[in-house]
């Protein structure tokens, strides 16, 4: 069993000691928080021990760390585990400013084979699947691609101003499956953004409902819905168009019940949030690491699909601002 | 055009007409009521003529004849109308009673070019497609099938001595379709069925749910499932299992359109009503009819398929009442 | 029976005929047509009569006149048989070409009660129960819609030039069901078109795939997907995203049958052409004529949405063209 | 966390011992196997020691034994257990011989607290699901159901004269479920059964297709059907109709990816397996027996509930071989 540490136990930081904890190969031996009281409760589950970052870094035994703290923190405390020579599990994203990131590009590109930033999309099997579906030539060559992501409910207020904004923080991962699918440069962004759901979100700068557009240099189009609320559940599906036919992740459904009544037949629900629909991918992705520190594999996303995603973000922005496509 | 007329214009008589109005080889010459109003209404709603039996028999431009009275007197029509030279479209059943149809067994059997009864179910796109992709070997050599038929709301009680029984009046119609797909001949029968809906019905020695097992000689099996409530439409499934898979009608919904809301996704309904569901299957087998007075096909069931069926009706009715099986 | 002409009976023109000798309430009786054999032809298999437009305009037993010719020629046909008191059913477009139309605009715009353009999807029952939906308040208030719109099959190289592009001759139905569907105002238009499938297509000036976002006032969202050969038969859906939920119309399938094999559960196909997948909306929209004939309802669609469809085309091409989006 | 041993790890139990290690409330001390190779290769992986069953009798700091050995021995395992005063997780079934298990009737049926056999399809969050809509009158009053049990590829032949029979072996889950769905006794059974599938079965005195109708006195009715090969998966599904509507549980999918191509949607395969149709279950059996460890619950499953579904198999198997309904 490999030791590795954890940073950060807040939402996203619990649900991955608890995947490390029953995942066979690694072992949680550091649970490193702010908070005392968080890091000791989850080390005692966990049969872990509480411990300072010092600790962590100077200990040799230790072979990776998940950084899994607030997002201002991720880019220091990956570069301070990287010269520690620990390989790092990143929660997405690295940073929120491209231009910060790009201040250590060299180190953090050289970092290819201990820089693992989690896009937990990749490691969904749906979308894993679709990939493979397209891979295999069964759709024909790809041409369009279509992605829903819409949240179930609005995020608190308070998160938004330090969010980044609903691209960078939300369609982040649909960028990032579009490259992914697409697997050819996007060249030219547009979106159209509004304030249908909350006027707050308004108040605060950002957006609520946004439609995009992205192109390549060979005309390939992906469109992508974004939504806040969408009243239903967490609707995530993609839809990819190719010269022979088209394949589908569909949403899934909580379970195969449905009832027959006399205003038709209800369907179960959907997954009401990102923990359900996705957790088989945070588990793949805590294994994908425990792949990257056994040497079995290169960590399929780092610094590069963070930056490339980024980019993507921005020009979003800039085109929901100015009402124009932007070229990259 | 082929000139016909149509004798009992009630609730399916007046499916029928409507039918041969649209059809585009048939010309609807005459219509037959006991109730005068009802036969000049529609008569004058299709551009036709009321019209007494005699008229009907005696026009020799007359070439077929629909048979859409009450059941009751579908026998004594039809033989009148297959002695006027006439070939017949008869509303199923030839008769409730077996032995009064085996009493004209030499005449009826003889008619096999002019006598058809007309089991909607085997007209229906869904269930041919079903028997095609059989045929065609999709799911291998044929083993078993399972035929779900559950009524939307019981029917009057008024109605329920003179329907012959749950066997006769409802499950008749799984019984043609078990024959028709397993294509081997029933030799056994077994049948449970309760009263759970509608105390009455027991009191009218009726039954309102049924489960029958059927058996062929090489060991096929056919489940089938009958209720006269079913509280969400009219339940209209046939699943066909074979050595290579298994093929499925699934049913058939109102619309495309679901609602998805926070308690999961609302598809629409199904059809809450025969005339609804099978109305293709109305139209078909009115054409099917001009195919047969045009000499382009034999009657695809005529007095065989109507023996063949009521035997397994009273089969399952002695089964139901006696609690063993049947053997043919 | 009110009596109608037919101006035109090639493909759509055929279909047209066919569904008013189906209606109980018309009677189709002249059929024109430049080809003498085609009217000759269809006129006998319908019981009517071949006629020129002369005798069509002067016989004062015709009420109403379908305009089903070539694109080209429906405008001048549709004035003169306004002009003649004759009401219009007249296959869209009227033009393609809106500097025309606008032209004759006071004399079509008057017609409110006799000119009726057959857009055909508004009367789908999917998309209709689809607006009642809405109307009705399920999906709280519409904020956002999607639209695909997939041909399975590219159309003749020959029929581009003349066909108006993409956006005039394919896009225009999916304009016409945002503006019906999101009912109000839409203000910029923007779309991305490329040629993958067919380069003949970009010889011709054309495109085979576009993905379009349209927007209105309020911040309301659409997008609107098209393609020119799917690979996988006719897709048309559309969903519609509320405050409190979603709707959506799904493809309609050919046939309830599925097969269960060893590779997966194979659905049956969609319908491959549209004349299969419309077919009722086609038999809905003479019924809707015959309404207007009676004077039972003013005609749901005319110069208005005509002119309104249009010039949402006439942007989109403007928008795929420069690159940016167009402010109406 | 609470320590336990497993005796007997193929197949199930490895699934068994392997839930075990990821629960976090069990802690894995022993694993027992004939196979010494087997236990210690087990032990090994997760961090638990190879004993005998004498060492984990006489250590008092083991609460519970899963007893998931060859079916013949869980009897005599389970008992010496009992005694010892651990509780028991025993697979299903107790014993296939209903005498056998009689003898120590009083013994077992006293061990209500301890005793837990484990029907795994009672833990499986569809079926919850299902059990909990009938339990909230989502459907009215439960009046029948209908299961369908078909395996996707027949057992070994070695394995057909010790698995007790498809009745005893197969259709006891089935039972099962119908005893805990209906929750009234079932009084009558009727089966029939035929080898469909491969003779050799048949030699071997077993069946490989069998249909059958279970009957409470109320009159509310069962349909199960059992394949042994059904060429597409392992097909689970029950339906279940009542006073006012029906719920059913579908198969489960795969993945939730389809694929459009010329021949129609292919959806994905079903689970190819019990073992991962079934894992959430398996999973929760485990935590469920962790409930009794600590005294949250009674078990849901002891030794009535396998009596009560071996009287069924039993009197499935009379009324294949007789070919008459027995009354129990």
């Amino acid at each position: 069993m490999i030791s590795v540490a954890i940073m950060g136990v807040g939402r996203m930081g619990s649900i991955h000691a608890r995947n490390i904890a029953t995942n066979p190969r690694l072992r949680l031996k550091y649970v490193v928080d702010q908070n005392g009281d968080a890091a000791r409760q989850l080390a005692h589950e966990l049969a872990a021990v509480p411990a300072t970052m010092a600790q962590v870094l100077g200990d040799s035994d230790i072979k990776g760390v998940f950084v899994t703290s607030s997002t201002s923190t991720h880019l220091d405390l990956t570069l301070a585990c990287l010269r520690a020579g620990k390989a790092v599990f990143c929660e997405k994203p690295l940073d929120l400013d491209l231009a910060k990131i790009q201040v250590s590009a060299t180190e953090l590109s050289a970092a290819t084979s201990s820089l693992f930033v989690a896009f937990n999309r990749r490691f969904d099997p749906h979308f894993q699947k679709l990939k493979a579906r397209i891979a295999a030539g069964d759709i024909g060559t790809l041409e369009s691609l279509h992605i829903v992501n819409h949240d179930p409910a609005p995020a608190a207020h308070a998160f938004i101003p330090t969010s980044g904004g609903l691209f960078k923080d939300f369609t982040i991962h649909d960028f990032d499956m579009a490259r992914w699918l697409l697997d050819e440069k996007i060249t030219q962004v547009f979106a159209w953004a509004s304030c249908l759901i909350d006027p707050v979100v308004a108040e605060l700068g950002d957006f609520d409902t946004a439609k995009l557009v992205l192109r390549c240099e060979s005309g390939k189009l992906c469109m992508i819905s974004n939504n806040r609320r969408s009243g239903y559940g967490y609707d995530q599906r993609i839809e990819a168009f190719g010269s022979k036919g088209a394949a589908r992740v569909d949403n899934v459904f909580k379970s195969a019940v449905s009832v027959w009544g006399k205003d038709g037949m209800l369907a179960d629900q959907f997954p009401f949030a990102f923990m359900h629909r996705y957790a088989d991918a945070y588990r793949a992705e805590v294994d994908h690491f425990a792949d990257v520190l056994t040497g079995v594999t290169l960590p399929a996303t780092g610094y590069q699909a963070s930056v490339d995603s980024l980019i993507l973000a921005e020009a979003a922005a800039t085109s929901a601002k100015t009402g124009a496509p932007v070229n990259l």
